[in-house]
């Protein structure tokens, strides 16, 4: 029962497959391997963008800093959400990579609105050299709490960034669980919604470790190429990269590992539904789900080896009815039987 | 016919079948899963270091520029060998992660001597605010060159850095190849001779992408961690880091294939010897060759599909018989096939 | 009418005629200078610190920027509030010189509490490598909205910082207005309520371009002056930033200018108080007041050509009577006829 | 007999009086004074530059780190002399502001011809991620070792960087003094050679702390601006700033001052060639002069309390006929006595 984060659970067989199949004779190295051409060919053809910058990074705070760093300046402030991975989780990476950007705190949890994003901007004078100037606008699809922007929120909102002169980034370390959540195509979620650069993570959801990084606009390409290099982040043997996202990419692997990834999270908010001492604190839309169970509740299920991230505490002192908060996330190797064995345990 | 590089090879198979061993149920993330601790205590026996702080990257520059800056300040310098891969091939990666240190470049080519360093370092007087002050000393071994340093020689280099307060740092991207041709321990080639970090190469010597970086003294730890993160470096799936190095370590693998690797290039070597028209430039001691051949060589073996690094040219537009430079490498994967094939080609 | 900044106003005749006085023959450079020594025996005198280290810098976003990074750590975060000047008018000033520390905006508006604070160091949970770090308290006194800290609100404040092992510093770009107003003494405003370091600036009262750095842990000192050097504020004819701060410190002459101007602001507020029309904003301390009056009004004083900033608008478009916010900052060169002028035209 | 550097002697009389005749008034801060209005002006016609961005900055650190950040990226590297003040003397100042670029040293001791500039260029492959990319050509007239290069070479020089799209700053710490010893005028030594970024300097000439940087290509304004401020050079009384230069640049003072320090530089160098004993090592050009005196003789002069410094030593010990280096400057404060006192204890 690991409902930790869909970062403790393997990578998918088939990716394993292909990572040793492509560990045969010489392939030229840092990106000149046969297959990456491959994988530039298939995410151009996916994102209907054929003149899209495409590279790939082993983890995904290097995506976000290295494509922050390339479409902003050292003195100017990204916009995100206070629950933003980068603000919350990358020991300042988005910091460092942008040689010391701010961000700046916009909107309410893991979502901003166009009238949020327009008052952040307004904090910052434009043109006043004393002030952060506007940088880009960073957003994460799916958000932090287990949100989804729809396509048209996607685009109010970059719709202001352009009225600023603000590029986007789109963090899509769950990118394929927002796709399959949403029925949209990539391209409607990216640059059709107005979004300059965007991950589209594999690390999540049965890789082992590779994130896409795209660039709609191929004038960032060289910079991004010198940032990765010089930030340590080009992989010699990059064939290993190019190889789990061929394989991540082939038949639809990504979109149907996100599909049921998410279907598994609807069947453990469903059993949690049904438990009357449980409650909802964000309506799940993908793979992740905020709830609340009372404390004993907690005991036994930690008692009994399950694994997850609990907010509130403390678990051990306290009455046995406080609800406390607690994150679970499903990817695409949890199995029924471990929803069932959760459940089973959450009812006592 | 790939003598382009040692990280143009695959991984070794009992790499990879560990990769997929691996690969099963749930391990916690960022360096927390139970491979990791195998591979911190085989890492402390191997070294006879038990107080070492052991960590995994994916990348040697990620080693090399994490170490530093982990031991430096940005108003220092780093004093290293003018063909130091921390000063050519690094982007400014050194520069990036210690926040603007500078390099000085100490003796000729890939080595220097304690005379070499003294006077390197006397350039910066001590306690003067204007200069830069007195960073680590960064060796690489085996050298850029295909050169070692001695234990000896080490302990006499470390000795001048300890004498001005400078901690010592160790390059081993060809860690391997280095102690297979010393024949001496780890510890010997590190510790003994004064070492403070070292990084022990995995990439160009079997496995996909892993690098250990290695502590001596455990007070560097929690600041390497954080500076890892911060870079984007600590790997979520880390699992794999680890599985690849345990299998590496086991059995002695790494030492079997850099001895492999030496041989092979010693074999080549010695055909080398046997044309008149070839001269070896350094005298190699690891897997790697600095050599001449004629241009009509080289234009044989090019258009024969040779890969190799050519220092000289134009290949294209000279006289037949002038001497170009190559630089010739030798990774476990190469066969005595290939070696044959290549030397049947030079000798045309 | 010049009200916008304590900064349009002439440096006072004195400190012009020390720079004069300084003015003669041959100095050391770099701080060695003469003036220099008197400097530091007289700061540490007056703040009763023997051990302090004490230095010139010519810029109040120097002094901060500076004394900041040289208490923190790039992966760290930094406690201040959402009107902080390093926050708000640096232009990242403290993030480009910590190497890319955050800022956690605490408390409300200009000022925070002892709760604001320990709710803002426990978001980020302490030894996790995924967060920002927790770094210096930052607070301003005077504030940017001209209130104080009573010694005992910084010493409640200080001592949360202190049970987390976060270093403290003071802004005192108005160092001595606070002072005055509350009439305590600089030793009672700093290491006697637990400030570890401040500035106290001479620029915005009556210099014309110096402010002190003190550390009062000399542990800190060299690093201060690398830092100094390395960003270029070291000043080589370093006698005319010593010779203002000699002729500032002498007969207590930035306690006099500082309550002069304390004294014109608090005419000119009474003045705004006998105005049915005008609202006090927030309730003044220092020299510095933040009021409302009606779009009509300012219309009239800025035709007149009184200078002051304006925070809402448009001034040129809407009901007469809604009432602006504005801010009026009075230095020592403030006249009673300036502010009569003033009010007069208020009135109408 | 202070010759230790041109800035322990004092500031122009007539500039400290128009120091004291701005202090008057109200002046809009942060370079809007009217003053900064007239230096921009007049900077521009003498430097027959109507389109330059013209800044003013307080040392001279601060132009040279700020001018090469402006025209860099993190990720190339300047190329600039071993003597180089930017790597000598300015404690990594040019590695931070530029966000850790690398300085490549060109050419021996102070000077660099175009065959040098090329060699170095090449040591750097263009096109290749893995290496420093190719940044600024940076150049000090007057050198660093007291001489000059003609207008011809600099156009020599700026030609090849040119060729390799190599934007090309000159740190004029010395401008003035090299203006005068060629006769040329500034537009000459500049824009018409092919630079496109100056500083002039002021400080090391008669001002207290003053340095113009001019863009010839307005396009920099911006970014200049922003990292200024960023770095905490940008004044809020700015005014004093600007009223040096004014003064400077009135009825050509900056051209007098340097024409009388060279000239004195002349006198003392033609008595030291008087002395048998004396040896000139550089041949002087401008106020610097690199020279040897036997031991014995630096004993007589520095316990004379001649101030100046003193390359070899050390100068107890060894013996007393031994030639150890010295170097001597002039500012425009030195006076014909202070060189007779001098060379009649050098006599002995």
């Amino acid at each position: 029962m690991f409902f930790g984060s869909d970062n403790t659970g393997p990578a998918h067989p088939s990716v394993m497959a292909a990572m040793a199949e492509a560990n045969t004779g010489f392939q030229p190295s840092y990106g000149d391997d046969a297959l990456m051409e491959r994988v530039r060919d298939q995410i151009r053809t996916l994102f209907e963008a054929p003149q899209a910058s495409v590279y790939l990074v082993a983890t995904g705070t290097a995506a976000n800093a290295l494509a922050l760093a390339t479409l902003s300046q050292p003195w100017q402030t990204v916009f995100c959400t206070p629950l933003a991975h980068i603000h919350t989780d990358e020991c300042n990476a988005p910091e460092f990579f942008t040689g010391g950007a701010k961000l700046s705190l916009t909107g309410a949890a893991d979502k901003m609105t166009p009238a949020d994003l327009r008052a952040a901007i307004a904090e910052w004078p434009k043109g006043d050299v004393h002030v952060a100037q506007h940088g880009p606008l960073a957003l994460t699809q799916a958000t932090e709490r287990g949100r989804i922007y729809s396509c048209e929120e996607l685009a109010a909102l970059t719709r202001v960034a352009r009225d600023h002169g603000l590029p986007t980034y789109l963090d899509g370390a769950r990118f394929a669980n927002a796709v399959a959540a949403l029925g949209c195509t990539p391209a409607d979620m990216t640059w059709k919604a107005g979004i300059d650069a965007v991950s589209m993570g594999g690390t999540k959801n049965g890789c082992l470790g590779v994130e896409a990084v795209i660039f709609f606009n191929p004038e960032n390409a060289w910079e991004f190429e010198l940032r990765r290099k010089r930030s340590a982040h080009l992989f010699s043997k990059h064939r290993f990269l190019s190889a789990q996202m061929l394989e991540y990419l082939k038949d639809d692997l990504w979109l149907d590992l996100a599909r049921t990834a998410n279907a598994r999270a609807a069947t453990l908010v469903a059993g949690l539904r049904d438990l009357p001492e449980a409650g909802i604190v964000v309506e799940p839309e993908v793979n992740m789900i905020f709830a609340t169970l009372p404390r004993a509740t907690h005991q036994r299920l930690k008692a009994a080896g399950a694994a997850y991230g609990l907010y509130d505490g403390p678990l051990d002192n306290g009455p046995d009815d406080e609800p406390l908060m607690m994150r679970l996330v499903c990817d695409w190797s949890i199995t029924e039987d471990h929803i069932a064995t959760f459940l089973d345990l959450a009812r006592g």
